[in-house]
């Protein structure tokens, strides 16, 4: 079963003197995942950010049965690269995520998806994939 | 001139229970741009995040380089997929982004950016590139 995947527009909230530049989303407000844009592979980056904290958790990749998986169920549904098939977020370890809004950015080619996690998001165990490493800023 | 990045390993806050993976990036904490790992198109995805309030900005895309320019000036560098070229966040617009920290994810594929960004990050003129449209979740 297909789940259609409908954009509803926000208001813009332009800053004082900004341009309002046409968008990839359709001014209507409503497209479906096929008016997102994949790279080659069919995947778009997905942002996860719990949704309170505004902590970033992870990052995932998603193809557009994914997104339809995800809007539909309400738990957070990738595209596995490496393995090549479909992974849901918690489905082994428990550790779901909720999805609360999946915002689309201008270009249409970056999903944010806002969740509430279940314990850690990085399947090392630490709450964020973000504690491992960093690269010194000079400046 | 090259510059040297390095990655400070940060503490794992390992969860209770979770078992700590081996991760890419090195234990001696201490890498330099070529341990990350760049796709085929030798890119990085670099979310952008607001470092006091949380708000993710943009997501950008960077080389090898375009992470030590980063790290050397302290100003967000990207690659742009579509001109081909070097791009400084802010550098015609004014819209500058002053880099306080970039954290690396346990793949090494994926970095987080944490900037203050001066005015929109969006070129729509908005503060976020995420404030465009909505993808409706039925669950």
């Amino acid at each position: 079963m297909r789940h259609p995947v409908r954009i509803a527009r926000r208001s813009h909230g332009l800053s004082k003197g900004a341009v309002k530049v046409p968008c990839a989303v359709r001014d209507n407000g409503r497209v479906d995942t096929e008016e997102l844009t994949f790279d080659a592979a069919g995947l778009i980056p997905a942002v996860v950010q719990q949704y309170d904290t505004r902590e970033v958790l992870m990052v995932g990749w998603m193809n557009a049965e994914a997104v339809r998986r995800t809007a539909a169920t309400g738990r957070s549904t990738f595209w596995s690269r490496s393995r090549q098939e479909y992974w849901v977020k918690g489905e082994t370890s428990g550790h779901r995520q909720h999805v609360k809004q999946i915002l689309v950015d201008c270009d249409a080619d970056t999903l944010l998806v806002l969740v509430d996690q279940e314990g850690p998001a990085c399947h090392t165990g630490t709450r964020s994939c973000f504690e491992h490493g960093e690269i010194e800023v000079k400046a």
